[in-house]
């Protein structure tokens, strides 16, 4: 079937409509019209090819949430008429040692849900920026927040499981003490989820005018990272640091933050490299910097679950299709609070 | 008490006979006759103030084993007679978490064998290229090898140990794939204890002619690292690596072999930064770069429990006193299988 899309057909030119196809359910499909979908800064990197190997004509958007229209003949999850979401993921080898342990995410062959190879027409995946999606059930994911909050649990897909899966990973809960860099789309659900999680948490930005903010997030304190001093209070004392921020930083400033046995884990990754960290802040307490890639499936169905529980959905702005390339320059200026969501209604005209 | 030791008097003078004085022990002290002390490369560094802050005279050394002569009246885990060792750490505050953990070598006044204050003479501790130590009782470990092995236990004290404690502290054991960088001092003790422990054990090296060396130590493979596709052949197989090498080198090499949630661990601190690892290979398998620093006293106990139940020993070449600044040239070199030990007994004369 031909549904409309926003897409780009080259690294430099801006997002336009065009019309796509996207492939009849097969038994194990979920065919799901896309109300909603986030953008997120993957996004931009991917369509004005900053990243390698970008195909066009390039459909981004890997944060979807809609509502089932048909499923295939074995298909027993999901009934027309649910809310669901998808996320980075819509395929993988469901063979490998990280597809048995549930960590899709981590598996060699991995399908993204935009720009990886398909049989499908035109031979690559296309994204969320879409009227629908058909999807192998494996990686659908249920919604049970209440659909007047759908736009808003759109980011939850990608900015909510990239956050939460480390945050589990590393243990974070009650009597641990938690850093979260950053205060963009990423950073505002990580302090969302630490605080719900029950531990300490401790929000870094180098903006002064970012502070009232962060603690209306949930943050218990703020510290502005380039204020040494207030740094330099908070000295060996966080059990785990999530770093969001992809700009090139000193990872020193907050390696030396951390606790004996601490970790500081980064999922944002620069486009050039941060200065060489300090060796010795890592020996001298067993510290260990390390990084995290979206979740897996299982482990995006629990966040989604523990955010309806929590009443968490991401802070948005939403916006028209047509006003996409305009968000992405405003994204690029920081300007947004915190996630752009497509409103993809309006791809109906 | 005044006995004898080699020292040096500044950075820039090579070490040489000196008389120093040790306390009379106190009610919690062992007084030890040394009889072998290994050589360090982290002596080399401190004596000839590459690191900062050397106090002069220096007399390094923190790979002691001796026998006890004397103990003090509250001592009752040492009797005179025994034999004993003594590693990098003489005391500690005994009062923070990492002390009530065990792990004394992250405790923020940890006081070194050698280049830390102390309230004797002469304002720093000096450490076991001389004939007598006098210790607090609970830094002093016992040695359960025979005596035979008395000169090649004495590495254990800190290569041992420092090799030993991220091993058990990243789970290496039966069913692990694990990997040595460098086999020198430190790593060439990491490959006997990884082998002991049952893991698989790979040895990296730059050199192809360590290859049967590295075998012999107990590596069930060798791999020249500086061969590509000998590298290529292991990616994204070693569940952990400990990385000895402290020269500046490409980290990234190493950390595209870690399997997902794998850990490379850092035990050499350059004295100019690694490159700046690419964070994308973190990100990609949720691996982590990490540091780890000797080890503490129950735990290098343990090591040399262990080491005497599986016959483990350094390989050493036993030096007189007055050639140690001879054997400093060597290891500079690189020119010893695998660490220089001082027969303290050369230091009578």
């Amino acid at each position: 079937m031909n549904i409309n899309a926003i897409g780009a057909y080259s690294g430099t030119q801006p997002l336009e409509p065009m019309s796509i196809t996207r492939r009849e359910p097969g038994p194990h499909d979920v065919q799901i019209d896309i109300a909603f979908c986030g953008v997120c800064h993957s996004d931009i990197h991917q369509v004005r090819a900053e990243w390698a190997g970008t195909l066009y004509p390039c459909v981004p958007g890997h944060e979807i949430v809609g509502r089932v229209i048909a499923t295939g003949a074995h298909v027993t999850g999901f009934q027309p008429g649910e809310l669901v979401g998808v996320g980075c993921i819509v395929d993988s080898c469901k063979q490998c040692d990280e597809c048995f342990d549930g960590l899709e995410n981590y598996c060699d062959n991995m399908i993204g849900t935009y720009n990886f190879p398909t049989p499908d027409a035109p031979g690559h995946t296309l994204g969320g920026y879409s009227q629908q999606i058909v999807v192998h059930e494996r990686y659908v994911l249920r919604v049970r927040h209440p659909e007047s909050q759908l736009a808003a649990v759109a980011p939850l897909l990608c900015a909510g499981i990239t956050t939460y899966s480390p945050l589990r990973h590393w243990n974070v809960g009650p009597g641990k003490k938690v850093g979260i860099v950053g205060i963009g789309g990423l950073g505002h659900m990580g302090i969302k989820l630490a605080h719900a999680m029950g531990a300490e948490v401790v929000a870094f930005t180098t903006s002064e005018s970012k502070r009232e903010a962060a603690k209306a997030l949930g943050a218990d304190e703020v510290v502005v990272s380039r204020n040494a001093e207030e740094m330099q209070a908070h000295a060996k004392s966080f059990d785990f640091i999530l770093n969001t921020v992809a700009a090139p930083h000193n990872l020193d400033a907050f390696t030396t933050l951390l606790k004996r046995d601490g970790t500081m884990t980064l999922v944002g990754a620069p486009a050039s490299p941060h200065d060489a960290p300090e060796v010795f802040n890592l020996i001298f307490k067993r510290r260990a910097i390390a990084g995290s890639m979206i979740g897996g499936i299982l482990e995006t169905q629990e966040m989604l679950d523990f955010c309806a529980e929590h009443g968490i959905v991401a802070d948005i702005e939403l916006i028209r299709a047509d006003q996409i390339n305009e968000a992405y320059e405003r994204m690029l200026k920081g300007d947004v609070k915190y996630r752009f969501v497509i409103d993809n209604a309006t791809l109906s005209a």
